[in-house]
């Protein structure tokens, strides 16, 4: 079996995690299969490195930055090779160079667009284990790209799919993926299996255990992912596409805090408005979620819309420099507010969920600001401060702790 | 022009470090002339990689210990490029993949076999100061090498040998190579021209001013070296082939303490015996230097040579555990001596050089206990604790301190 298993930065921040996640490594190898790890910069190296960039120069150009910031994945996996040296257990570190990890131009954000899988071919047939760099790679001009966010993740899914892996094993610092955040509500489950798509709604709504981008390209090139802890034997959560239903309606609750809603009030109802307005937010690269508009009014019509939090001052400023263009008469930002939203493949075909949910609130007296709703993924957008409470009663509402 | 310029470790600590070396490239730059940059890894940085590597690892493979190592110098190329940016003035970073630096396949003391020039042409005609790694290579195989002590050094001149560069200006702690160390020769003078010859013969006595490796480079492809302060702005001291040789028999002086001398006493008198024992000591990697043989003696001879002392207690094991093969009676070891040389290109042609040097010693009263020349060189060796001393009268007797 060709496993590639993934390790984050807080796994391999010294000695000791280092030689951890070589053990697990090696345990794998043992039993003869073959082995590929991807690993991320330990602990705190990329932010220092940062910081350095940053007392140089605020405004570094991103190629620079990539250039300083790919070297914290290479001493990562050099370490790593030596461990696992130490421990007699033939191993090689490769960095995107090496391998090679072909992506777009786009430094800092680049996409990944063909891996060369000979290298890796070569070292694995000489039973070597294989140590990759996370995070980045290399432009058609030999350039030094980095991945963005969550690109570890998106590394060991690209090698896997390329190198058509068995299995592509996530660790991080939570067992898998649960039906509810455990801190919020004591007893929720964690799933043994879930789908792409349930993945995908999740994580965008601060499940924060996979990135998108990875698990988009699991889906699209058929990777079992499975999702478990570096620092237990427990199995984890697999995502994958045929997961089953377990009968079950809603997979899970998630919430996320991060979250503005900005109201356009007043506009004048007449057709390209819209477009004026989120052709400006995407110009300014701004994430827009649960748009939301208004049936037309005295010749006006509000439109409302959700942004990430950390986005909602830019935004705001954004449109305010440009309202007389949307024949907006006001603006109006809120961002003491939630995304609450239920999970599940099932409610696809299953029209009573909304209700349920909603049901759930009304009896705990939380108030629904905004509802938008996807195939599989209902939304309701509340007060900050009741959000905890209201994942607590829609996870009681489904019966997710039971699993039944 | 086109100037290659390399600073060491040390020049770029830290910011205030960074910014000093980035000025004085850009002047350069903005004279009209094309620049290269050629950087060691920041201060105590590859210092504190081996650490980590040796917690790890003690005897980590030299493949992986060069992928280690080689990302310090990444860092302080890209952070220089940054540095540069700030000032507004357009630079590049290239890793040795990027260049590329091709070298053989012998990792932590690699030999450069030759250097890609599209690249930094390209950059350089887009008017960028083009900023490398020093000290770094990939092999055949796209793996990492580095070059052993003074990698940096050589880096720089291979890219002025490779670009045709109209001189190679390797910035030190020092101002130039000095007729004999100052701290030891107060009046001490520092030449204006020194032939490679001559630097070389310095160099591998312990004036620590260039690598031999670099010094051999740029005699054979005939790059004109500079050797200068990065702390000032003295002109320093030219290194070329038809250095001026200003009517001097001798251009310095050079002293060498760590030094040990092996004496095998009683060796049978027969062919054979000098092969055996140095093969034993060049097996080992051990440089051997100033051998002595004596005349043989009721059928047996005596050999005498030096090495550096650190290498001394593993040449005396290597050749304790063979004594008997070398049909040696005895071995003896001397750690407290140390080597002074004179070096002058003009000596080869005047006999009296050698008398001279020996009566400054004898009218000090110092006991010289071996003697080796070459073509430009006389060394001798003596107690260590009369080294100071000895370049003292050396040094006088030459009058180099009025340079006449």
């Amino acid at each position: 079996m060709l496993i590639v298993k993934k390790f984050g930065g807080s796994s391999v921040a010294d000695k000791e995690r280092i030689f951890n996640v070589a053990r697990r490594c090696v345990e794998d190898y043992q039993e003869g299969h073959d082995v590929i790890v991807v690993l991320s910069a330990m602990g705190k190296t990329t932010d220092g490195l940062i910081a350095k960039a940053k007392e140089i120069n605020p405004r570094a150009s991103k190629r620079e930055m990539d250039m300083l910031l790919s070297t914290g994945e290479q001493v990562s996996v050099a370490l790593m090779a030596m461990a696992m040296g130490a421990m007699g257990v033939p191993a090689v570190s490769l960095n995107a160079f090496q391998v090679a990890m072909h992506t777009n131009r786009q430094y800092s954000n680049a996409r990944l667009k063909w891996i060369d899988s000979e290298r890796i071919r070569m070292e694995l047939e000489n039973r070597r284990i294989v140590i990759v760099t996370g995070f980045q790679g290399v432009n058609r001009n030999d350039d030094i790209t980095t991945l963005g966010r969550g690109g570890s993740d998106t590394t060991a899914v690209a090698l896997a799919a390329a190198l058509h892996a068995d299995k592509c094993e996530i660790f991080t610092d939570v067992d898998g993926v649960y039906t509810a955040d455990p801190r919020v509500v004591p007893n929720a489950r964690k799933m043994t299996e879930i789908t792409y798509d349930e993945m995908l709604e999740m994580a965008s709504l601060g499940a924060k255990v996979l990135h998108n981008r990875s698990v988009e390209l699991a889906k699209k090139y058929g990777v079992q992912l499975v999702v478990r802890s570096s620092l237990n034997r427990e199995e984890g959560t697999i995502v994958k596409e045929d997961a089953k239903m377990e009968k079950m309606l809603v997979s899970g609750v998630a919430a996320d805090k991060n979250t503005a809603r900005i109201s356009l009030i007043g506009l004048s109802d007449k057709p390209g408005v819209a477009f004026l307005i989120f052709d400006a937010l995407a110009k300014k690269g701004i994430n827009v979620d649960m748009i939301l508009q208004s049936i037309g009014r005295d010749g006006t019509k509000d439109i409302s819309f959700t942004v990430p939090g950390t986005e909602a001052a830019l935004a705001r400023e954004t449109l305010e420099s440009n309202l007389e263009m949307f024949t907006a008469q006001k603006i109006d930002c809120e961002e003491n507010v939630a995304k609450v939203s239920v999970v599940g493949a099932g409610m696809a075909t299953n029209p009573g969920v909304a209700a349920k949910m909603f049901e759930a609130l009304y009896n705990a007296n939380i108030n629904i600001r905004m509802i938008s709703t996807s195939e599989i993924r209902i939304t309701v957008l509340i007060d900050e401060n009741e959000t905890d409470r209201a994942v607590q009663v829609v996870h009681e509402i489904f019966e997710l702790a039971s699993g039944k």
